[in-house]
């Protein structure tokens, strides 16, 4: 048996390649450095979902595409109105609201893609305004993906800056193999059902704290630390407390997640210029006693820093609250989603492993007649 | 690479066994054609959420701790009217309700499991009767589970007969080891994640034509052909168009699916007191020819009655519609995907896969000014 399938090769894909070894992210071909901080959130979903880069005309009617998409129904916006009321946490209402893209259209997989990337800015955005007490803002179609998500949650037109911060990041998460919420997207779609219900299956893949639901956690270390000197006894304690430090370590990166890179670098250049710089400088101090004393303490295993700690921090800085991490991950993730479903519709076939039976045989249901007791016996 | 993961045993289940070689389902211990024709449905599902039979007073109790989960929300019905003023195929309404079932409950996977299986009947009848341009019929909590599903459809209380039937179909259906649905809610549960994000993503799985997508037109096949005598005529033709017969043959089982013997039996008795006894000679008879000229034409593979054939007649003589079967599979298999959940939470661990990359690499992202074309350039 592979317990949790891991190293059992699930598919083949064209999408994203994981290298853990090497500490390498390939996308489409495309290193996850060179094409995350520079490319159009756009150009990266026309990549994934048609397998190259876009020609300007292209990019710019699947941008139009897209954004003609934004706008969620009446019974999605209804549903998280009851979300909101019953304080539902946002990625159960992304559940919620996912499954209802469907609503009034034919099913069509590319279609399906488009609208479910393009919808997810907006029902996140809807239900924090909703959570709030504030009135959820009307779809705009002449903003770009990145900057439309941050619209939606906030009300106004970011900065460039604040964009291409948040489009960067977007980038990095699009795609990474076969993560749990990905290869739960297949399985769904292996049986020929539609996108929205393989995507809606990821989200609630992607929710589960040992994928998508840590990257608050790794953020909240680095405020309880709260300045550098602190830091060494702080997370010393941590380690001899048997706790595990949020942040650190990858099921298959044996070394740096190349993603942390990017988004350290992206989450500096937006420090510098809009946010708070003495978060960002503390935060590279946390990560550098961190790794100093994971190593001190476990010379042989390679932990490393992982894409939650700097998401975490990237997202902190353009004002997403934690409670809005995960959602702003699926957001990302969606576009992954959404191609490798158009790929394995391509050419996957049904995915259907064995178990193994641990349970008891050859045990006789005993019949008796209505009023006495039923109870199993062994043959 | 293992395609679709045949053969590859991807966890241990205590809750049941597939035989595909000898043609024998063990469900928790017992033979499935000894189980499901003679226990309550209450009692599967007990032995499959607690490992045993229960006794008389723990099944009296479960029995009515399900039957108080059967009333669904506000939010949940407003989207089934949504759904049903948008035509929405039964299984989407399903996959759009099942994610609301958490509203206004704090996460907990035994009390999500039995909302969920208390619940599914609820929505799928409310969903038809809207359907059809019926009021709903309120909840009654002094039936039992197969009887309040059949209540909840047509509104009046079915007769012993019509709820027995039912209920083996349930029963015979309720789990069937690794399938692509059970398996779907287990990689999203194995991140921690909870039930309801499990079946939500299981409905979306099992919607499909690969999985539980086909009981209809295995009725429709027999329908057609009318009459014994033509039987023969049309199933020779269709075997000379290459068309696949729908209701025989299986991925696992390389004999006769023993699911199929237990709803034929309970077809019988069925259509003996209640039904249209020559619907059901017409449809034995088409079995019998079907088989005959499978085994003609490929003797030397193993073709046999599968669990669809018989769940269409039966489901046909309970005056359930083709477009209700899928979510009546689901009414059952609900129970299965939630004690998978609850073995999954209990000693599982993360399911996360590889994939083999196979697309290009070490492309370099051109960038240019805005206005210019970009397009991607091999190193």
């Amino acid at each position: 048996m592979k317990e949790g399938l891991e190293d059992v090769v699930a598919a083949s894909t064209r999408l994203s390649h994981v290298d853990g070894e090497a500490g390498r992210l390939t996308i489409a071909g495309y290193a996850v450095e060179d094409l995350a901080p520079r490319a159009r959130f756009e150009e990266v979903a026309y990549l994934l979902l048609h397998g190259r880069l876009p020609e300007q005309v292209e990019r710019d009617r699947f941008a139009e595409d897209l954004a003609e998409r934004r706008a969620i129904s009446k019974t999605a916006i209804d549903v998280l109105r009851g979300a909101a009321a019953a304080k539902t946490p946002p990625m159960d209402a992304l559940r919620m609201a996912a499954p209802i893209l469907s609503l009034g259209r034919a099913e069509n997989a590319r279609e399906d893609a488009m609208t479910a990337i393009a919808s997810f800015p907006t029902i996140v955005g809807t239900y924090w305004r909703m959570c709030r007490g504030e009135e959820p803002v009307s779809v705009r179609t002449d903003l770009a993906h990145a900057s439309h998500y941050l619209h939606q949650v906030f009300g106004t037109e970011p900065s460039a800056e604040r964009s291409r911060a948040l489009e960067t990041y977007l980038n990095t998460v699009c795609d990474h193999g076969l993560n749990a919420s990905t290869f739960a997207a297949r399985v769904i779609v292996s049986t020929r059902s539609d996108l929205i219900s393989a995507i809606t299956g990821a989200v609630g893949a992607l929710k589960g704290p040992l994928h998508g639901g840590a990257p608050g956690p790794a953020l909240d270390m680095v405020f309880d630390i709260g300045s550098a000197a602190r830091a060494e006894g702080v997370i010393r304690a941590k380690l001899e407390r048997g706790e595990r430090l949020m942040g650190f370590g990858h099921r298959v990166y044996r070394v740096r997640d190349p993603r942390a890179d990017v988004l350290a670098q992206a989450a500096e250049r937006f420090y510098a210029g809009d946010g708070d710089r003495s978060l960002y400088e503390l935060a590279r101090s946390v990560e550098t006693t961190a790794l100093r004393l994971l190593r001190e303490r476990k010379p042989d295993r390679r932990l490393d820093t992982n894409v939650e700690f700097y998401t975490a921090l990237l997202l902190h800085g353009l004002g997403l609250p934690s409670e809005l991490f995960t959602p702003t991950f699926a957001v990302g993730r969606v576009l992954g989603w959404s191609a490798h479903c158009l790929e394995q519709l391509h050419d996957g076939r049904l995915i259907r492993p064995q178990s193994a039976y641990i349970g008891p045989t050859d045990l006789h249901y005993d019949h008796r007649p209505a009023g006495e007791s039923r109870s199993p016996q062994s043959a």
